[in-house]
């Protein structure tokens, strides 16, 4: 027998049962409000055609795509004519969950209710260079609602990520929940004189604000073809824009007076803020006109979570009403947010979010006196699983100081000890391993005397 | 904008919201039922190293293993030296759950407990002809102890297995649990006089059984290689074998006097049915001299779920002490069970025992009468979330007509109705779109009559 590499694959995880218990206790809770906001759940396969993939994520997304290798003798004859990259694989490994939904509301079209509101949390691959906090298989928690262009919708969704982010414990103004306008985002480009034909690459630039500072944008902005004196506008109205959110939309409206399709933008946003107030959003909201978020999708609102003292987002969607088209031939209005999971572990590990005692961990530790004693231990296992609580069964015929160290392994607070002294006396014996301290009880009292310690 | 191809990838499924939910219905249960028998989870990425994966699952397993393409400069050199299949690909898909437990447990040594008692339910991936009820990706839910020999460990995952399945709603009596030893076989085929070298082939023969019957058996057996007069000293047992648990395990001793490895094998088999008795497995249990399960590693118990009138077994395992060696390079007893998760949910559907109302589903629609009354409809949501109600808001202006067929479309009972009528009266009206009933209701009154109709 040899040792082989045992480690998992580069940029992968495995999750052992702590580490796991808390993945779940978040996702339950993510998946709880959802649900309580009348989304429900979508799975979708591990890998897509490579041709649903290709073309989606742009140039660079393009080459991240974990390819999967064609079989049999489809790969023998592609080897054989010598093909390339993507003529070997014909599938790819799932991506975002943006575009396994845009094909699954383009195939189910008739089966599906007229709005889809559907939550998905899956794991995602990208074949990126692994680093501190970057994997290569890691999970997104989306929510999106398909086939409404009301606003509702924005303010729906902005509610639920915050009502997950307060349920998790975060408390009220530990983060920010981000909001601007595709359209704002233009006019502001715009009204700086920036040519259309750079505005793509002059919001790679704006996105850059909170790596990169002010400054630094600047420099992007110029690097990018935007003339001195377009930057310089756009960074004076950085340092003019007002903090509160009555004001940064007026001052929007004041810059934007000739240009309609802004001011209905602004209108759009000064109607969400008015949907979200009094919900779990208030308070959190803020209008930030620079927020880009990378995506050239989006067609309407943006929005992002972020933690201040926190570099980078928590989360952020927006609506995307041209995407859903790609598959469907038809036009499908959107809106979505996908919230960070493995971000948001991290904050509540920092923070100590995370319950004392985890659901799903053991909580009692039947020992095992010896091998006569095998059936009454088991039958005290029945006893207290039948009354609910999770109990560990030592298999083994070792002293009770092997038992108790094992308990303590799994972390488990309390043994219960069941010898020929316990079954004489009709007892049992339970010891606090934290405490040392033992007492014996009847069957009848220990269920309660149990739970009372434990709950 | 052009219809593309939106179906799943060949022999995997999208998972729409109802079918999302069942199955997220019966994890929950398994998880729950192992939990409560102190098991935790583990989670493993869904690509191993290739050499992890190859050598492991036989011949045909290699060649059913999904490959993961190189990427970048190393795909290159790759192509350009003609590599061959396996050159091609540096990572392969999880096959099974077993393969990564033991990577797990060799890697993770010093951190885990003396015993390691994971459960695990996740997807599986498999190249194989897609069939009915044969997928390419598909769920398993594995439980195992590794760690230990005791017969306890045996006993505990067979009473786990059939308390998932009566937590799961199947009467006692519609399934059984079949029982065998990897020597009671060995010793059946020496006994009749196969050659050892035959043993392996012979045993896949015997395995088929329930697919080809006695007489295939026999036919398989002389097939090949096995002599006519042992095939038929087999097939004479086989119609000799008492049904009863304790007389197959009396005549199995008769037959093998002689053999003390195999007298050693029924008495474990013995100590695991006593250990059983009065737990859930009792009245489930029979011993089957003659379940293979053709997995050759089984060292000791093999076991199985069969619901009689079902082709096929719901689930199996045994114990095997020498595979997760082939990786931590020291021998590490082991033991485990996999639930056969999509046979399970077809017969759970089959014999209708989904419930009625599945959690997460949602429960009420708030309908929207108009734009002004979109922030006491949006009000309204949030008071009965806080209640812990399921509730989806319509995001449009539509007739009324329109928001109920939404409803029935997502299944939802009951319609509320805050038109300017109600919020004048102070009342909300509840619809019950099934009986076309409706009650106008205070708001102090509200929560409770829904809980009371809906729970």
């Amino acid at each position: 027998m040899s040792k082989t590499i045992t480690a998992p694959v580069s940029g992968m995880r495995d999750f052992l049962p702590i580490e796991a218990l808390r993945r779940r206790y978040a996702v339950a809770i993510v998946e709880d409000v959802y649900q309580s906001y009348g989304f429900e759940p979508l799975e979708t396969p591990v890998m897509e055609r490579l041709e649903t993939l290709l073309g989606k994520y742009g140039e660079e997304g393009d080459r991240l795509i974990f390819r999967v290798m064609k079989r049999g003798r489809k790969l023998q004859r592609t080897l054989q004519e010598a093909g390339g990259e993507n003529d070997l694989a014909d599938a790819g490994l799932r991506y975002d969950l943006t575009v396994p939904l845009a094909r699954v509301a383009a195939e189910y079209h008739g089966r599906l209710p007229r709005f889809l509101k559907r939550y998905q949390i899956q794991q995602v691959y990208r074949a990126d260079r692994p680093a501190r906090g970057r994997f290569r298989e890691f999970y997104q928690c989306d929510l999106d609602v398909t086939g409404s262009k009301s606003l509702l919708v924005e303010a729906e969704i902005l509610s639920a990520a915050a009502a997950v982010l307060a349920r998790l414990g975060f408390p009220a103004g530990d983060f920010q929940i981000r909001l601007n306008h595709r359209r704002v985002l233009s006019a502001l480009l715009q009204s700086a004189g920036v040519a259309p034909a750079l505005e793509e690459t002059a919001l790679v630039a704006i996105d850059k604000i909170d790596k990169v500072g002010r400054s630094g944008v600047g420099r992007e902005l110029k690097e990018r073809g935007v003339s001195e004196r377009c930057a310089e506008t756009l960074l004076r109205w950085m340092d003019e824009t007002p903090e509160e959110i009555e004001s940064v939309m007026e001052w929007l409206l004041s810059l934007f007076q000739s240009v309609p399709e802004a001011v209905s933008a602004v209108q759009d946003l000064r109607q969400i803020v008015t949907l979200c107030a009094d919900g779990p959003v208030q308070g959190a909201l803020k209008i930030d006109p620079y927020l880009a978020r990378g995506l050239g999708y989006y067609t309407g609102a943006i929005f992002e979570v972020a933690f201040p003292d926190v570099p980078g987002s928590a989360g952020g969607g927006g609506r995307y009403d041209n995407l859903i088209g790609m598959f469907s031939g038809r036009e499908v209005p959107a809106c979505g947010f996908s919230l960070g999971l493995e971000r948001i572990l991290i904050l509540l590990e920092e923070r100590d979010l995370f319950p004392q005692n985890l659901a799903g961990r053991p909580e009692l530790l039947v020992t095992l006196f010896d091998e006569a004693a095998m059936k009454h231990s088991l039958a005290l296992c029945r006893t207290l699983r039948g009354e609910g609580f999770r109990v560990d069964l030592y298999p083994e015929n070792d002293s009770y100081g092997k038992q108790f160290k094992y308990a303590e392994q799994r972390s488990i607070r309390y043994a219960l000890l069941l010898g020929p002294e316990e079954l004489e006396r009709e007892v049992v014996t339970v010891k606090d391993l934290q405490t040392g301290q033992q007492l014996a009880l009847r069957s009848g009292e220990l269920a309660e005397e149990l739970r009372s310690r434990l709950r």
